[in-house]
């Protein structure tokens, strides 16, 4: 019945929402277009289940200082049951969608992308006292390696190293494990907490220890042996990237340095490309460095020049 | 009746917190009469606001990845149309709050104010939709120039780089139309989640792609050509800043460097002063450069010294 | 009675979460053994709580950027007297609770731990006028050291540099009264939220302003004067690490750089070592300093080379 | 390793939990177990998720009022298209959840209960306009009914009545549907938050309005008519229950009264059994009634009593 | 670009979204224009910010029960200067928007009614010392009338009856002071939390005590002398509704009942009509009262029979 | 400095909260000073506590119903352990500050008060079970009694009936235990959500059933037998208070009914002082009644006159 119809919108669309939302459907559509045809959209994960779930895991391993305060030694046990049962299967649904939005339009099922989810989630349970075990290292290494640090306790609370390494390594697995993107997922969290950017790919042994962080990056294969320390803004980089004959980027292959166990590296060092720094060495601040090292190496860089002031930095 | 008065209550006053509100208020009213005068403050921005009006925004761009989980293709346009005139109604109110603030104690009146508030929330508007090619142009750079990125969906969802520039593109186009703090306020909320610092004056074209990001910081007047990339910690900067006769920073000057198309500037790169970086050049890690070059160049670094250790970089 | 026992639990347990629980079990007590012995584990400070404190402290110094939306000069008093007496009181609460943790084990009895809380948070207070007054004079010299900044407001309610300074100097007070993990925790939060890490007993005089920020670090001993500007990424760093007879780390010596008055550090640049840097001097980006300069010193780096492109530096 | 394992926890369950657990796990097992055997419990459908969807349906029936605060006229419709859409399938979802909690451990498959449950949420959806129509006439009802009441706002506001009649014509769609166990959720919702408990398989015909309305009871049976009042208190219940052969209550046969239109029935009055109120009759205050009346008939109660008190009332 | 486009969306609403949205418009526009017009729908009063609002001044009048937790004798004057300031001035706007709803296409200018509301403000504000007075007689009253109460503490966190007179004298001032709408949503919060109905026009004098009270019913022009008691489900009602020569309803006239003081009304007992009980009468459970009784009477109802089983009352 | 102190602050006080402010503390001290004289105000029960530790015991009663959704059997004790160990602990707290509460000013020291709170805790946890067993009844008289009610799990889910007396259970043992304030606060929440007022005090056995519920009231020395049935609006309550020589109330007398096994009370029935309802009686609706009966009566109310219309009841 006309006499009930609202007026032409016109007049009230002030701001001219309703062109906006036409143009911007017609560009959403057309990118979804191009990557996934007409079909139904896959569900994505989602990044406030995956927060949920690592301070659920992180809940887990450190319940002293990261679960409820409530907690007392009779109810711990009780606590991690319910949470990790819980957190679990939260991480398996989202397993589950990463495995799905990679099979679409394949011809994978989604019951095997189900169970494929479960084999996961099971293995990376059984995952989790290594993780604990290699944490623990990791922050006695840090109790060693800080002449400010104080106590375990200071350490697990505030040093943003440990936060940072507590998520790469559950990230780590998860990556091993086949959901490379809730890995990724994982640590970029913590670049946006710490600063500090650890490819979920990369191979890190135990008694790890980063001082500050800020800036440091840590490539997808990387590999990092035992009782090693990097301080704030250290790259361990790629040198170039290959590319395929078509100029594709070529993906996957080993470009990232190897540090044998004990090496220290300082602030802001750079390390580029598959080199390895040998067992013991030490990495001098702002070096750039293309080439391996032997075990025992000192490296260090150029001294500056203290002349006439000729430039700034400032913005 | 005095007999209901209270005691004096500087015994209960054991952490002496009388005191301190004085002395407060007394630095608070001293700071305030030197800017505002006797009258009346005027209302503030809300960073609280602001928050929701940049997630409103980036769920408005992406409403499938930052919108919330329930949308369906049926119901997506029904919420960008509710969710776009709520968030643009919200800032046009704070955008019309920095005018206040701006024009307090001038002549300027508030109903002027509004009228240039609804202006400029009108205009915001408008540009969305072609922030949002920008953006499609960008995450396509991304997934071309990373080879450790697998699929678009990853990108969006996991990036910081293209989370920083997302907010950029919308910070930039508030500093165009006349509200730079609101601008500037989205912009530190960019930088304090990814640790990529761009003044929301920098001008950038399509096809941007910062990788890892913490560190990076693009000055006011940069200007950024098509097909540009970026690794952590690169700065574009100024060189030195101009003085005017009374020893006064000159304010508002071209001074950030000018990158062309297809530049690419590795990690920890130092560009300053108001130079060009011509077409398809290529800036190596750790370089610091302040003059211009030409197009094509590649620009490395000294090498580092492989010596005797000694020094420290650690804190 | 049996029949109503529930079956043998395994079949329900897919994840396997029984195993994980007690195998976590086990290395949590072996840790919490090797600190604590057998007996009861001493409370732990909570983040949370502090997150809040210092949300109070900082409304209470800036209640009209960072207090409720509502509060108008009529009820500003009101509202400190109240948020600073909540605060305190968390407060106290909170550093008897670091108190206990360090004298656990030792003679001292909780009561001499809950009375010297008292005098700490009575002490804190005390120090909040001073701290407002040095934050004053910090917003000035942003004000007149960034070319970009436009007001006083957008200052306090952007500037990372600024949120930093702010809460290092709740922080550095707290260190000194003798709260250093509690001063460490609110450094670590400004450090994640800014990408700058100030240690909470760094000295650092009045008018200083750090600008960008990201990736600053700044040492537990370094001194700073009057007047100083730094720049993103700058570190003021030890140069090594001392070790006693043992090889355990000396612990607490003066082993950061001494900077005085008006001294500005541009990005990038590392200064290590107890040395001192002139009154006046300019240390330009990306140096690397480890000897004292004298007063107006201008120090700046060796030039980049300018050849043909053999290295790359992205991942 | 037993030196890691903890001490016998006895002594630290001070509050017996463990016992407790244990008894309370036998108990609910029996319970479990006599109702669903050895095979595991069906979900059940959600209270929380029940509140967000009355929520959400009440704010598409009536958006200016419970709707979001932020709604325009240029905006209501994209609102409702996502709130409607999102509010459906959630509803789907318990609807769902219901009809496999009654097929449970019966052949009916869980993909017919789901194609059901697709079936029962169009339905419902296709009633919406229906039921919004006839809440019109229920709150015109009100405004003509009450000399107190000032305005259409004012009524669907503050209403408890019209607050209980809408929840109750969505439960009663619900009921007819085939969902009464989410129905009956419903109006206990609705119950809880008004005193007015109505069954959700009452039918009752457009212009209704109940005046204050704690402790009216109106029963499954119950057939009410256009126009019709009823004040607080008021039950229109079952005389009595039939019994069977074995004793077990005959469930579902029409038991309560049938009120014809324009009825009006004072506070207090009890109307019980399948018994007819006329047309336009009206039933006193606190009148007992358990037998049919024709139309137009005033049915009062016996007067009080005045004499010497003899009793009291109190608690 | 028709590629871009969508397809139909019709095959996507499996649930017939976009037709409910449509019938639902038709309605509700329908509905608005019989009200207002073609004009723009005026603001309505929120219910979530007079939520506050209430919570806001039950805190102020007993800062100690429901106040924050930690305030202090030291801080609650503080505290109660805040929460004033912010809570009076939102109760203005929610008056300005009472008066606008009313001024609705009137003369009235909104210049007018945003001064109306700050006259209603103040005046509010003045009453609320004469407020607390009378609830703490009303408090003493309870702690006298019930042999179950223990003590004041007591009454004042658990009596519902308390709790309705709080709301209810806060409602009653608005009530005289033109915000009628505002009172009735106070009025309805109390009933739906404590069963009690008392219209805020009800005249209530101090010392007034409700005990259990679900279905108390007061009505609009009911007066209630000093110290009255009533028990649950007392209705102070009218007899009857007058209506004018058209058989419209006459509103605003006396109509419920005068209880003179020390009156008593025990459970159940229902008063109608402008008539007067008598100072110090006491009114028996259950009794049906329409006629005036002098001081002192005592009421009681016809005593009930005990005879064979004929009805039921059960649902 | 006169310069820096803010002019005086009465123009700002625009709504003279000052004033109200002087007023409510004058009023709050007296009030304070007539039960605690001039010492500290001991701490108040906190009822944000109470909410959480009720919604803690019903989660651990019925951890399907109320617990979190993510539970399963396997998680189920896990999470029992944690909530009864935290609930438990936490209501301890709260009994602690009842007891000191009432021994305020007593020779009676905190410390035994904190020795009392522990035991009631520890047998209050004891109780649980048998708690549950009498609920496990109380639901099977629902089924049982109710021809409306479908399932067990629809009588757990919905019904006010249940979810008073699950309440009251767990308020009975608190009020035995020697915390009945507290009972009383979870008996109050009880009735503000169903509308039924059991006072704690009342003995109630088991196969419990309330139907409807509404305005249902259970005096505090009631006695209940097995298999009782109440409908809304029932009240056993006392037929009048005893004074002593002075006038005053006489407390904690047995005043209220006994109800026998098997006993009916239909709704709206008055059943008042200690008199007894013998086994297996019948009470009929409305049915006023101050004298026992005998075992095995029917007891209904006179009928109501059917006559023309002389009164209203509406308000």
């Amino acid at each position: 019945m006309t006499a009930q119809n609202p007026p032409a919108t016109a007049p009230q669309d002030r701001l001219g929402v309703g062109n906006i939302v036409s143009e911007l459907r017609a560009l959403r559509v057309a990118s979804q277009r191009s990557r996934y045809g007409d079909g139904a959209l896959p569900a994505l994960p989602s990044r406030k289940e995956m927060i949920t779930i690592v301070d659920g895991l992180v809940a887990a391993l450190f319940p002293r200082h990261f679960g409820p305060p409530e907690l007392t030694p009779n109810s711990v046990d009780g606590y991690l049951t319910f949470i990790l049962e819980k957190t679990l299967r939260a991480l398996e649904e989202q397993v589950s969608r990463e495995l799905k939005l990679n099979s679409h339009g394949s011809g994978t099922t989604a019951l095997n992308d189900a169970a494929r989810a479960a084999e996961i989630a099971v293995a990376f349970a059984q995952s989790l006292p290594k993780v604990r075990a290699l944490l623990d290292a990791d922050i006695r290494a840090a109790l060693e390696g800080d002449p400010a640090a104080r106590s375990h306790d200071e350490i697990v609370f505030c040093y943003p190293g440990v936060a940072a390494v507590i998520r790469h390594r559950l990230a780590h697995q998860l990556y091993l494990l086949g959901a490379p993107m809730l890995a990724r997922v994982i640590a970029e969290m913590a670049h946006s907490e710490t600063g500090i950017d650890i490819h979920p790919g990369a191979t890190i042994d135990e008694s790890f220890f980063i001082d500050h962080g800020t800036g440091v990056v840590i490539g997808e294969t990387a590999r990092i042996g035992k009782h090693v320390r990097l301080y704030q803004a250290v790259t361990l980089g790629a040198k170039r990237f290959e590319v395929d004959e078509d100029g594709a980027l070529v993906k996957g292959k080993d470009r990232h340095p190897i540090l044998e166990d004990n090496v220290v590296v300082y602030a802001g060092a750079t390390i580029l490309g598959r080199i390895t720094i040998g067992k013991g060495s030490s990495i001098g601040g702002n070096v750039w460095l293309t080439h391996s090292v032997p075990p025992g190496s000192n490296i260090t860089q150029a001294k500056a020049r203290s002349d006439s002031f000729d430039n700034g930095g400032g913005i």
